[in-house]
């Protein structure tokens, strides 16, 4: 997509400097700077700074966090022991493993001195079936896009939450995919874009790249979904998920469970789009599912651009208050409109998604 | 109630200065200041920038403002004049034309040697009216929660949103009010704060004075209550409202709705406290409320403090980004546990608020 009107994906490989890049998303959207990755503890700590964040953009700076580790060291315990600090650089992301064991499986299959092009070959692959996935969502949420947009015949107005953007993948996004597929269709959409408190991804991201992609699109506060919706403002939501039970009860970014409400009391259809990935087949009920909590800083203290567009930090609360900052909620499957995969658009339902992904 | 362990009132008049003090909200939390208002313009100016602001203590200071004008120049002439700039300073108060009218209609009826005086006991007594009903508002509340801890005999949980506390009244707060009642009683009570984005007068205003009264309190972003309940963290809401129809529809500070049906879903009390004052007889469908849209610069700009703790304003939004801020939302009656009065406690419909207020 697409960054003052260039070409982007989050993550690539420079062959002439044998260097990996990334967005830094740290400095969005007050900096947009693209920074090199030459080791893997370059490359995790990208990930633990979250300058690189979202799953699958997580899994392939792991991937690319071995080939790296490769052109450093191609002992293979170097390796070994590289893959293990990369997998625990975040531990809760599932993506990270299975990359990081995808690129060893792959590796401990072939010649020593193949090892070089095959990690690189590898970690492309990964970012490459990311991007088609992505792409795939894209085109099966059109559809409904397009469907509202055949009865409405105005603009569609879609509500969104956090950053389930292509910034959190290779390309594309999730949540945003059906989005962009509408808008290079023709399609005029205007996107409600949640701030997203407390890391504010919505705003700081979200809204970042829909603007330097050209999709109309103006930030709410996370208070005014229900009422937006309650006047008729909100045709359609489409979220991301971290996680999705194979219950079809969606773990997502905290505060989704609230729009999935006010979209049900108003009669509003609420999907979710999600890569099969990240669906999670062994738990079977959501009270199950642990619920990240983050340091409180995350809500006291603020950044953004002072009068003289220097970045500064501060402090928005009582200096005697506490916070508590939990990362995720979910919102259970009777709230769920249906699910935007990969292979298609299904009911949030475990016979649903058994039939689609199992057989 | 207190503030740096003194007691004070949120609009008070000194005797011996003939000076009119005030609060000056818009410093907090992060300063306290006290500040004079000398002339009717200042009164004004206090309103209009909400260094004053909550529908009750707006009405305060505008009937003290009329004392000012009283003292400047007891001509009826300046005196009409001034009541009109008052009403006009912030159109959309109820309690602000209703609290002048009076002061009018009372000093239109005695004889000009009395007029200082008159004036005076009838700012007075309008702000202890409210005092008075906000006191009758938590004895009300407080059997609510003594019978959740009469059956818990633990911690009782309450949520709130936006600030209907002391601060936004002369004392006691609306949804404060119960739960300042309970914390005298000696039950433990914890009260989750919700941060109330746009403005943040949850996090700037609720939790700085429950804070100072020594209530245990955690502010969570507005996202955070729907995971709370669903985890059995919240046993009662209890927020304010600025206007509440005669069918028991609430309208509130916006992402009050959203709270609600968080509430309704997890079979949680969630009562409304007000002062009769703000029932609207005349509107009957919800969707015929006006809601406030207010400058987006609320949602795009932020104050804190920075390390060496001045005070700074920061942009935090991408520099291309639009944004909406709606002030409001609308509750309607079927999410409302109750209704928490001056007069007592009563169901959220329009048979139950005429019979109690009526008859």
């Amino acid at each position: 997509m697409k960054i003052e009107s260039k070409e982007y994906r989050t993550i690539w490989f420079d062959e002439q400097t044998q260097i990996v890049k990334i967005i830094d998303q740290t400095k969005l959207p007050h900096q947009f700077k693209v920074k090199d990755l030459k080791t893997v503890k370059d490359a995790i700590n990208a990930i633990k700074t979250m300058e690189v964040r979202g799953a699958p953009l997580i899994g392939g700076t792991a991937a690319y966090g071995i080939v790296l580790a490769v052109l450093e060291n191609s002992d293979f315990n170097f390796i070994k022991q590289s893959s293990e600090d990369l997998i625990n650089s975040r531990p809760t992301a599932i993506n990270l493993k299975w990359a990081v064991d995808r690129m060893i499986k792959k590796l401990s299959e072939i010649n020593m001195d193949q090892i070089l092009n095959t990690a690189l070959s590898e970690a492309k692959k990964i970012c490459d079936e990311d991007e088609k996935s992505c792409q795939k969502i894209g085109s099966h949420g059109l559809k409904i896009i397009e469907d509202i947009y055949n009865k409405k015949k105005e603009t569609v107005n879609i509500l969104t939450h956090c950053n389930a953007g292509w910034l959190a993948t290779i390309n594309w996004g999730t949540a945003t995919s059906p989005i962009y597929y509408a808008h290079k269709k023709g399609i005029p959409i205007h996107v409600w874009v949640d701030e997203t408190r407390p890391r504010n991804q919505g705003a700081n991201l979200t809204s970042y790249e829909l603007n330097e992609e050209g999709v109309a699109n103006t930030i709410i506060a996370d208070n005014t979904g229900g009422i937006l919706m309650q006047r008729g403002d909100v045709d359609l939501c489409i979220v991301g998920t971290d996680r999705t039970l194979s219950t079809g009860d969606v773990c997502n970014k905290i505060g989704t469970y609230l729009k999935a409400l006010a979209a049900y009391d108003n009669d509003i259809p609420f999907y979710v789009a999600l890569p099969s990935s990240t669906i999670d087949w062994d738990i079977k009920n959501f009270k199950d599912i642990p619920i990240e909590e983050r340091n409180s800083k995350e809500l006291s203290h603020i950044e953004g651009l002072d009068e003289d567009s220097n970045l500064r930090s501060l402090l928005i609360y009582p200096k005697k208050s506490r916070a508590l900052n939990l990362a995720f909620d979910v919102t259970p499957a009777k709230y769920v409109t249906g699910l935007i995969t990969e292979k298609g658009v299904c009911e949030a339902s475990n016979e649903a998604l058994k039939k689609m992904f199992i057989k």
